[in-house]
């Protein structure tokens, strides 16, 4: 497959040891996460080439995120060096019934830094083979949000698929557009989205119908309606049993049918953040991989489920880990 | 509210990592603890105003401990300084089938020196709300039992409410006085307690009569018959599945019915320690919130099974984070 | 009971922290195991004497190895030292449906370089009572299996008990013979061993037959023909629900009945190396201390199951520790 | 003596552990400090009350910050709560050639959401025996300048005497007004100042002029002519052989003479950050405890020199520990 | 050479991690070291077999406290479990001129309840080639100072040479008799001592005489004459430039000479404690292998200048290692 | 410049924590390093392209040391990947005279069983503008020898500059060549060699002679007359003063003078290992940048001694950080 691109921003995280409260910490983990990079590193493991673009302010921190890219294999070469400061988030580990808890620190980064022609989308895009962005960048900043459109037209020009994780966070948006203003001209270059009920209704207004059937397929209707170039729509539904015991289950609607996945029970869980980047990537390896919705889906989920045991943003698990477990066996016997 | 006055001894806890036995540890995690003081740490959380009163050694762990009452909100204006040494307990965390285990090395510490006349209760006691001490205190020593004494009987002059949870503990109570002699006059001044059947017998020689209704019902009858004073005695019921997993329900009488919370699933524990104390803070403050007995044993009860998912004694959560789950919400989903 | 020596290699074990992956590890924790110093480890902590033989390098680790061993109770007298190298295996610890991971680095290792007549074995059993190994020794070296013969042979003329684990692992046995040629010899001068239907297959071709009775039973009945010294045949059996949570049951063929145990549940995994080894010492702890077969085994599985939550590979748990859970109380609760 | 009050910005300090560069920390060590908040906690180590004065922001981690100050003794009553963000530092410690390395990510703090009024100074120090600020409060924003100014005229209201240092950095300032523009009003109200040669020139255009007698000399004379309110002028003159080796002498104009004080060898260097508030914090308690502007002074840099000795920003000191060392006793023989 | 048997009381020792002070620490690290134990810990790094005797509680504190000599080479046969419980030392480590500080919570310990009768001297003694002892343990309680006699005593009939450290320690002699009225009947038994000028005085009253030649010769004359079992008397001399900095020579008496060695140079120190005990197993391990008093007491400072390098109580290096530092190559080139 | 290629071993590098010793540790912090390795990222880190070429065992820790590279900068994408294993070693931290300690497991490494032919040197030196190895590759196998002479004569014919390092190591060497018979043909094929006075005596058999002038002049005289195509012939002298305090020049023979640099004293020593790869990559960062000889050498030598401030292997150093000390500023003055 050629490289997949993905494009957004990338914080510093900072997380409290085991359990601990932040009023406890005394100390931080230290790891580089962001949505459409967490895609990037996944796809690595997976064996498909990966690039991520983003912007990192010129000082060691953005040296440090840049090296963590290279480190799992995603390549750097067109990140840009500039700005104010790398945004941060603050995490704090969650068991039983109490939440994982996350402390924003993102503004002014970088990355809401960027203008419209910072980044020659036509170089960068040149040997790519999909492009994958989210519905955080354009949150960001008004200059975010151009450049990401820049890159989907460009794409769309060049005849490159493009993905996008909806992802409405109401939080963000603060620079002045609502995600109903700006998202809808993004997703009409979309190939593939990952959208639920909620972001549709957020982002684009759309509510279940009746006539077109119960809740999520009707959502996907109208959705491809509106967007006639999106050939597929997926979501996962999270059951959330206490914040140690989750399960998931992937939806897809491919335009035909609904297509569902076997619920995966997910307990003790070791790290919550980034289940749905490991969705994504699974999605996009298993779309190329087995060119069958079904399997694509089976794979996403088992990724995103497998994600859900390792420590830090990004789901460094390899093809051949997943396998099994898509195939219904996660029963993990020991490996010598 | 006005302040909560709590007093009773603080340990140097130390634990070893992870799930490390003592034999394996190079290495032990310190805080400090103590169940009265649990209480005060707890109640700060919720806004409370709170104070601990306690004797330290005048050297630099007795300087820490204090510094990690203040740390977590709670003043420590009438501690007293001098004495032997800071009492100790070492824990290790178990797992599965493997119980928590608790070296005590807390003779002849500061707290057990303690002699009436020491604390100035009228001036430590003058803008208090509520006292509230445990059948710890009085089972060190002598000079411990009577400071007790002391101040329960000067909140009682000063028209303050006393708490007590009188939790028996057999192994304590070696300087020649048994619980049966010392407990009932201390527990004469207390407007409520915490108190298991268990306790009762053992304390206080009180068993189940048929004539008074069933198992507990009797107990608390006999109770308020003995100590006019108790308004509400409340008792917490744990289930041990495994070291990982228990379960908690909690009851109140309170003069006329016997209230009960629904049951609480806590896996996987974190950290067992304290549960009692933050069943005991929740109370008060559930008490003083809600003015409704049902509201405040149930915010109790959501309060102590949170209390298992943060490390150390002291139940770091704050009213806001108890809430949805005293409602039944124990999603335990990521708070961003 | 008069020592049991134990014999086999030990390696260096270096294991990510926490859950982390080896590609993310900067860091690794270290400690020393191998089956057969396991049991000597755990028969140390149920107060049953015992000594590992084994050749280590001549260097810091050797002595580091070493030192670990007389740490936890074990002899080791009659270790030698020359050499190549220790021998070396890194864990990845998994979660949910994410397997644990083992990297093998054990080729020519110090105890693969053994040679018949390097250990002195009259010298060594003259006051030994039992004498252990497993099917991972005569697996590394012709010189590792003619040693263990010679120890076998020596034990059978000293009227020692001796005891195997078959451990069948297909990847080691490299150095020219299969474990089919080495394995008979070996077993022929055993009193007990653990050996599953699969090691019975592999190792001795032995397949259930419908005559013998149905499975496991036919195993044992043929094990006993072929080998007419071996009085008990035991075997557990572990069903993988994931990898932070299994069950456990043991069986033991006593040439008359087939013995069962309860069920154990094991959740949340600690650390699931060194369970057969636990399980073999629980076993013969079992046996020397009840003289009851199904007490021995109910022992030795309720062993096993705690071993699952101690860090490490060997079994740090006393009898007195194993005695609550083998009744049945798999409770847990706080020990003060 | 009453309590002194100190006013400025608190960060974040994530500090790599040990010699870790920026590029190669998966963790930092997390504490919180900022030049006057040290001032304020070395002061409560050395047994003055002290009680600083800041703007968090309303999360955790402004609850932490302000946790810290209270667990070294710190009071923490008037703290504001609200704005944006926690300013952060980072810091790298330096060894032999290579300095330590501090990336700032201040901007848009709280603290610079501060804006007059907010503050009820008349409140704040009606209970206080001195006032300390430093010249890094009015380079964060025009809104701190102002509460710092409104603060300083409240003190000389209510004849509490007034300190600052003056600390210049360049990089600060960024709000659209200069040093040379804010500065003079904030120090006329000063009775004593830290200042140095570098400092007079850039921030009041003071050079030092032969006929006022030698280099600092003619300096302290010409600022005390342009603010007569100030008594005493002082400084201190750091030697850096290495990262890792410094010496340290302090001088004093105290409108008469020029004090001296010895030098003192430091090396190798712990924590180098904070020495200068250790210095000032020294000066305090010296000048307040001897009467006597050498011994102050001599207090004041043997406290300094010990802070390089001491993780963190704040000199954990106390007196009696610094009394040797300002004697002359720096052999660091072991205490029992 | 024979065994070599100390006799003393072991303490866990908690230090806080790297240059942390007590009120900042989060964790201790763990071991556990007493005087005459590291004696012995470090002549088992030399080969020389050696035992310590002494009385630990029966518990898990025990436990690991022997396991730790056993780990290192120690022989613990004759080892005691009872009474309360295990002595504690708590130690800050120092820097530049800040010293390194020790808290002792050691009262009512497991070893100070020993009583006369309790060890069986003749058989701990029977294998033996040398007994040695400390000041430290006839401070503990009078039944440790009867132990200590009735071993001096045995060794003595036995025909087994005895080595002390005299270490007077003014804080501990709590038990009501005096180093004066206690001391000399145990030194009467000794061959060998370590001994100041200050113990000399403290311990003996003898203080020095003109007509006996320049200071400490006078003492060790002296001594030799109240004590004519004594052969060699032995002291180091170590100056203190700061808490990094130390030097280091020794001087012994041998009876006809005062031998020096060269000043050893200590810089930066790792870890002070315990470089006395090295001292006095380099110089047993000398006297027995060059029989020759100049080299044996160049060993000892060698090994002793060596311990600060070593974390942890005891001496971890083997003689090997002191070899070259004893001949006057202190350069610590790599070694391959 | 174009980009620099190295070619040579990478070992997974365990080291115990702080001053722990071997015997001691339960924990190895873990790296990647190896001399030409190291250069390589120096390289990186001065901005100039690098490529490492090596192989590695075709699991997670080869793909763990690829990611290091790659992290820091260095292009990974001829690296093979098969055989046996990652060689290890294992490094313990000396300090005043106790010397750092490095045990050696690198037999039958992956990088050991590199054949001629695996390596397509034309296509991985086609962009290069130097290549650059060392003595130790030659020293590892007959198929790395052979490897590494096809690199160096196919550079040659590309017309690349090759340096080396001869480093010799006498334990190395084990295939049955020796050095004098290998190591000539590869060095003739240099334009610049780092080799002492011992590795020409021991790989070429040239002593200094008389006539040629004093010591190492007469060296290099010689060397240049055996191998013509050396242009500059270059050394370091390390003084070591103790295990934490070391002296460094540099001497470079550019066939007309001896060049040398200032003495550099570093002290503390924080990480020993790689200040020669740091030499060497200041050595061809400056030749490139400064075009003079005596510049090139005052950079390559202020590199080196910034490399014993930092932990790992490799040089994580920028070109601006190493100007000021090679310009004399080795004062380490705070970065803000």
């Amino acid at each position: 497959m050629k490289k997949v691109v993905t494009f957004g921003e990338i914080m510093l995280r900072l997380s409290t040891p085991g359990y601990a409260r932040f009023i406890q910490a005394d100390q931080f983990n230290a790891t580089y996460g962001g949505g459409e990079a967490n895609v990037a590193i996944s796809l690595a493991q997976f064996g498909i080439p990966s690039e991520h673009v983003t912007r990192f302010p010129d000082n060691d921190l953005g040296k440090a995120a840049s090296g963590l890219l290279r480190r799992y294999g995603v390549q750097t070469g067109h990140i840009l060096y500039g700005g104010e400061r790398l945004g941060i988030y603050f995490l704090e580990t969650g068991a039983i019934s109490r939440p994982s808890k996350v402390i924003y620190d993102r503004a002014n980064s970088a990355f809401a830094g960027l203008q419209p022609g910072m980044l020659n989308w036509e170089e960068i895009l040149k040997d790519a083979g999909w492009f994958h962005w989210t519905g955080i960048t354009p949150a960001i900043s008004d200059g975010a949000a151009k450049s990401c459109l820049d890159a989907i037209q460009t794409a769309n020009k060049l005849g490159i698929p493009v993905s996008a994780d909806t992802n409405y966070r109401k939080n963000l948006w603060q620079y002045g557009k609502t995600a109903r203003e700006v998202m809808p001209e993004l997703v009409e270059g979309c190939d593939l989205i990952v959208c639920s009920k909620g972001d549709a209704a957020d982002m684009f207004g759309i509510e279940p119908r009746r006539e077109d059937g119960s809740g999520f397929t009707s959502v996907c209707k109208q959705l491809q309606k509106q967007f006639p170039r999106i050939k597929k729509i997926v979501n996962t539904k999270r059951e959330s049993f206490s914040a140690s015991h989750n399960s998931l289950t992937g939806v897809m609607w491919n335009g035909e049918e609904m297509l569902k996945t076997p619920v995966h029970q997910i307990t003790p869980i070791v790290d919550r953040i980034g289940g749905g980047d490991a969705f994504m990537a699974g999605l996009i390896y298993g779309l190329f991989t087995y060119k069958n919705d079904q399997k694509a889906l089976d794979f996403a989920v088992a990724a995103s489920a497998l994600k859900h045991s390792v420590e830090g943003d990004a789901n460094l698990i390899s093809a051949d880990e997943v396998e099994p477990v898509m195939q219904g066996d996660s029963s993990g016997r020991l490996v010598r």
